[in-house]
């Protein structure tokens, strides 16, 4: 049988020192540059290499697997955060298995459920769940809980479980404040047919952009995904496309969009197509998360930024510290901010155009 | 407790009868509307219904869980694919965990290992491995193992494990003839990376339909991402721009492209636009894979379509069929045929345009 990897082999294999390997494996990966943090993570899949405390968790029943717990990864967002999540649970040698909940209550109990039956101890909730009294039992049998992108408070009760997400809010603020330096003063909102919390907090930044700039709020520039097409992570563009499609078929129409997500925010793009319209000409649309694909559109994609590789980062980071017991029963909630990206889907209106 | 629900609790709350239901439960669904397996399927999760055959294999240790390993849910193709496999299972009373493989035979044992550890029997493999040799040990160790889209050879020889593929090779020759139907003879084609199985057969299936049309294979008419560039269905997209840019820099550039996905396709079209042309007045650009996105991009992607949702169906059955023991040792092989979808990228060239 082969030697068991040592660190100084992952240190020698990715060129850089045992105690940066260390600080990596550790979580002090803060000051490290995304280079040195794959270099490593390259090193430690071609090694195997099991750090030890993955291996003392062995020792004592607990597996060296997380759960992630998503809407659908048939939505780009959430595959690159999966991947994000895997790349930082690979560094602390856990491996991660995911499973789409489609946002059902009943989907993340019994995921959560035969997780914890499979010995399984540790689980991101990454769909925005809308209560979270399912979990609860579990946290007290033992399972440590982060949930992703739900933020702090739920129902303005601060939540009483480890919480990651970006600052919702002011996504959807940079979004609609974009449009409003541009010129434009009818800008519509398009959402998904369910009210999450992230995408409540997401409108309420549209709201509140409109309201610093002195625009007054006009529901008939609001819409949503229609009810009927339930669950909408998996046709996403599809939805915002029927969505986009009856904003600008009212009269009075928009001349810019901001879209709750980049998916839904491609879709509008193309429903300005439809009309014979074109982005950023006619109508501009702003989109929210940042996917890999907005840049591949014609016009590229402006949208908020989402910082995927952090949120992963400090998720797994709460996750495996809960589960190599390191922290007492404080709770802690992390909130991120996203950034603005100029592309080109977004312009000043046309009336100002001449 | 509530009381166990019981199959007819899923017929009467789906609207259909109970001997529909136990079709559906027994694999038996070929003639059944997807709707109706779509609202079966709700029921059983409303219901929170649990065959009898799976509450038996609970008695006997074995989960209810099965994993599927991907290259990548990062590539929507991957994400459709899984969703679809996660609908096949569901209705069987099977959840499903999701791993991520990269293509890398260490991450694919490892997933294995500790899937097996933790006490998972049905893997299905859909990462299009290059050897399976890692896999065998496993399977004696009573591992059920179907691959999904790896074809039923390897290296020229018929594999021993149980395989659910589309005919990648008829794949191929579909985009490609579509093109030389469409008048062109300089026909480029861009690849991946890594050439995987399915990959490999893409490939042929264009040089097929080159040598039935009797034109002349030319090297410099095909490209592939530079190996530099490592792994590439995190980013596709991007690959597919950057090697379809180097083709396009060649002289006696085509004027067709069939790329040997979608992702790369839509990266294709980017590069097109990139150099000031037009998608297909200059260069036609023919996908395959058939991803929703395609249809959303502007000109909708002409594409050949992968039947997912019949992979899915065929694969689960194949492996549930044997955690049930229900099958002897026999290995089967199932290859369904891929069809042309005809929509904007492709039109004659531009000679032909006049």
């Amino acid at each position: 049988m082969a030697t068991r990897p040592r660190i100084s082999d992952v240190a020698i294999l990715a060129g850089t020192s045992v105690s940066t390997v260390s600080n990596l494996l550790n979580g002090r990966s803060n000051r490290m540059s995304r280079e040195t943090v794959l270099r490593i993570e390259a090193a430690i899949g071609k090694l195997d290499y099991r750090p030890h405390w993955a291996a003392r968790q062995l020792k004592t029943g607990i597996v060296p697997i997380v759960g992630l717990l998503v809407p659908s990864v048939a939505n780009p967002s959430h595959g690159d955060m999966a991947r994000a999540v895997e790349v930082a649970a690979e560094v602390r040698g856990l491996q991660v298995v995911l499973g789409n909940t489609l946002r059902d209550p009943d989907r993340e109990r019994r995921y959560t459920s035969n997780l914890f039956d499979l010995g399984i101890r540790g689980i991101i909730i990454a769909s925005s769940p809308f209560a979270l009294d399912h979990f609860h039992d579990f946290i007290e049998r033992g399972l440590s809980i982060v949930v992703l992108d739900l933020g702090a408070t739920l129902d303005g009760v601060e939540i009483s479980i480890d919480s990651v997400s970006v600052d919702n809010r002011t996504a959807g603020y940079l979004a609609t404040r974009h449009l409003i330096e541009l010129g434009h003063t009818r800008i519509g909102y398009i959402s998904g047919a369910t009210a999450t919390v992230s995408r409540q907090e997401r409108q309420g930044g549209y709201l509140d952009a409109l309201k610093e700039a002195g625009i007054a709020t006009n529901a008939d520039l609001i819409a949503a995904t229609p009810a009927a097409f339930g669950f909408d992570d998996t046709n996403a563009a599809d939805h915002g496309r029927s969505a986009a499609t009856e904003l600008l078929g009212r009269p009075e129409r928009p001349t810019g969009i901001v879209a709750f997500n980049d998916m839904h925010a491609l879709g509008a793009c193309a429903a300005v197509r439809d009309m014979g319209l074109t982005v950023p000409r006619d109508i501009s649309v702003v989109g929210i998360d940042d996917i890999l694909l907005g840049r591949l559109f014609e016009p590229a994609l402006t949208t908020v930024h989402q910082p995927v590789d952090a949120l992963a980062e400090a998720t797994v980071d709460l996750l495996s510290r809960r589960l190599r017991a390191e922290r007492d029963g404080e709770i802690t909630h992390i909130i991120l901010k996203p950034t603005l990206v100029r592309r080109a889907s977004a312009g000043p209106p046309r009336e100002v155009n001449g």
